[in-house]
């Protein structure tokens, strides 16, 4: 339970109307109700305001003039913002110091760790202070976890590598898994190339459900520090992200890709192999993206849908595109 | 062992030929020999069934003339019935009531259900009559799981989630985990917005290997009754699906969009976020549905597989499109 | 540690420059320093021959005069040898046999093979001589797993399945998962059809990270001999794959669909079900298969990335293809 000035003290704003309203959850504008802080991100959602049944509710300077009395924070971002008091509403569950009775560990872990049934530790890990190991988690011999790191159940770090402080895997993420690497001979039979780089992650690094990171082939695949991935994305050998970059789910990223920093990747996209994205790229979801981006932007690749007999009669020209234009040539020239 | 007659008076249809013709299996018309039960679901194969070996087959009344005296069940939908007979012939297994020894448990479940090495549920879990829980699996605080409920190996509930009755969920399934929300700082780095809401699933749901669904931001992320869903798909936080919807491997669905009803989604295909799509919709394999969809019907965006150098040929004019149209539209002005 | 004379005699090539040259590591050609052997497998990377620190290089006849007096062993193929001489430096690890404490065994297993805390074992399961089951395996009832094989941590074959000699298993790959097979009632809900075929996995195949592969529904699904397939695959129910086909990550192939021998299957390509596709086929990344392909060759259908407002231009224009298409026989027919 806060007051609204309490709030402001902690993190900034101006109140506008009652100050001492206190707020114990945040809520959409439409769930909200007594009690509730609301939050309006985006101007489009200013007509459900006046419906909305929140003690108070968080605003932009321009919706002040919406009020009508309600009492609110005027903040210039108020999603940010919001994202603040749902910390604060909502922290981290308290980590529970202790090793359970049925993981198997090789290594020493620090007291302040908290290791759950079914996790097993091989030789040579390094765990640091406050880590949240899950149940049946697996730690490859010789990774190194970084302090504040929470895995969720059923998260596996093969050996050698490497995960930051403060961050978030979730369930089913495979950190380390080897790389796609195969020499072929004349006979089409493949000769594996031994996988011999790890995983490094930085700080700050949240994975969603299911994700995979290939291991390098012989240098590192390396996560920047604040990266934020989805679920089910797949990040190939020797991929190197940068900072702050964002990737969506399902996203798959091709050997020896580098992105730059502060990127957004949308779900469904893909990033085929050797290429480089600047920094502040933005792919569209489903985009397929075949070669290098140099200039920061919005880059898309995707096909409108359509009701199906649409599609059959306009992409039934796509197969002939190339004679299409030198009919238009041949009319050109007469 | 069923006699023909006998799966009549149990599953309707009419006998053709010789009603005490007993079947012990169910197999294609190729596979299917002394013994066997085969279909034909699609007129197509009708010219499989001179020469199959089967000792009788479901047909619908169209094949009837075909049937040279063979021994017949004779339904409307062969298909809908061969799935009903071959869940006679082959039940689910057996539940093996109790727990197993390394099973890790803080909280009590029916006796009437099966617990799995390595299995580990945390406090206040509510496991319902017959439930099982396959080996290695992970249930968070404030889990129900309705009875009957079939946990294969490796799968991950997590806290406060709820699953219905008679479902079935496949290794690797993560049903729970964070939704991606994040906010952006000027600076570009992400404050994660904590999720609060729950994943509810209805009753008779199937999901498929490693599909992930994420819990909501602040309200839930809902599965209706009945919808199947099949592997590798990734629901994000605040998807709300219908019942008896059914959506095929690897789809991805974006945050905050509705699907209606008994739709049937392609494989690979994409939803964008924040859309509503309406009961009774498909959408082809490989499609990615970028707006609302109001009415049912089937909806398509793919393209044309080629040769590769038709492929270049045709699809280089596909950046100069609009100066195409621009050359047609002069062509039509003179 | 091996010298070049020693490595040409136990891998073939011949050696420029001075055989007693000792090297002990492979790494690329940027990366590499004393003691380094690095490789030049593409012309394109001639150019940083010169500025390489390593001890020697493996390069193609045609850039022995490049060589300046560097040693080199030369070879046809320097890729497949630099394949060969990283196997001989990093050999897979060691199996230490053994059944851990923590491992839940139902089933008799050899003493030469190495079961990690936390697997499970169910009943009349076969394991080969020197097989790894890593940490938190499950092998349902009467699968069977060849000589040889490793399954990394968190891997799943469910019952009846088999897995030839040989192969790599990689975390979160789920082999034999129920196919998504229903039939369908008149009022929308699914009948599940029992799947009762099994997957049958060749000798020397590797699966990579969270690949699912569905069991068949009658007949079995089969990877075959020498296949390599990459992480977060999808391979439905009677899907069947030649010999020594490779397949990136995030493909989906949807059920009953045959591939051939020695095919190479792009990152995120996805192949509709009921197809033939031959051997020797390359499908590039992205690219919807939606039917059979009869002849070798490399197949292609994905879209050129364009910056968002010229992709918005262009694109307006593929929902009016057909109606362009018939202004330009109009002009034709003037």
């Amino acid at each position: 339970m806060f007051r609204l000035d309490e709030l402001v003290a902690r993190l900034g704003g101006e109140v506008s109307g009652d100050a001492g309203v206190a707020v114990h959850r945040v809520a959409t504008l439409d769930q909200a109700g007594e009690g509730d802080l609301a939050f309006v991100a985006n101007r489009k959602y200013l007509p459900k305001l006046r419906e909305s049944a929140a003690s108070a509710v968080i605003v932009a300077p321009d919706a002040k003039a919406l009020l009508n009395g309600r009492s609110a924070i005027v903040v210039a971002d108020p999603y940010l913002y919001f994202a603040r008091v749902a910390q604060l509403f909502n922290p981290l569950p308290v980590v529970r110091p202790g090793v359970h009775a049925l993981a198997a560990l090789a290594s020493s872990v620090p007291s302040s760790a908290e290791i759950g049934p079914g996790a097993s530790i091989e030789e040579d890990v390094e765990i640091g202070e406050g880590v949240v190991v899950g149940a049946g988690c697996h730690i490859g011999r010789g990774a190194r976890i970084g302090r504040g790191t929470r895995l969720a159940a059923r998260v596996t770090i093969q050996h050698g590598c490497v995960v930051g402080e403060n961050c978030i895997l979730h369930s089913g993420v495979v950190v380390g898994s080897d790389g796609f690497g195969f020499a072929r001979e004349k006979d089409g039979r493949w000769v594996k190339i031994p996988q011999i780089g790890r995983v490094v992650v930085g700080n700050e690094v949240e994975i969603g459900a299911n994700t995979t990171i290939d291991r390098g082939a012989l240098d590192d695949t390396v996560i920047g520090d604040g990266c934020k991935l989805d679920n089910q994305i797949q990040i190939a050998h020797n991929v190197r992200i940068g900072e702050n970059t964002a990737i969506a789910g399902c996203v798959g990223i091709a050997g020896s890709t580098t992105i730059g920093a502060r990127c957004m990747i949308g779900g469904q996209a893909g990033i085929i192999g050797h290429l480089t994205i600047c920094d502040d790229v933005v792919v569209s979801a489903g985009t397929l993206v075949s070669k290098s981006i140099t200039r920061p932007g919005v880059y898309t690749a995707s096909l409108p849908v359509q009701p199906h007999a649409d599609w059959v009669r306009n992409f039934s020209h796509l197969r002939h595109l190339d004679a299409l234009a030198g009919r238009v040539r041949s009319l050109e020239n007469q």
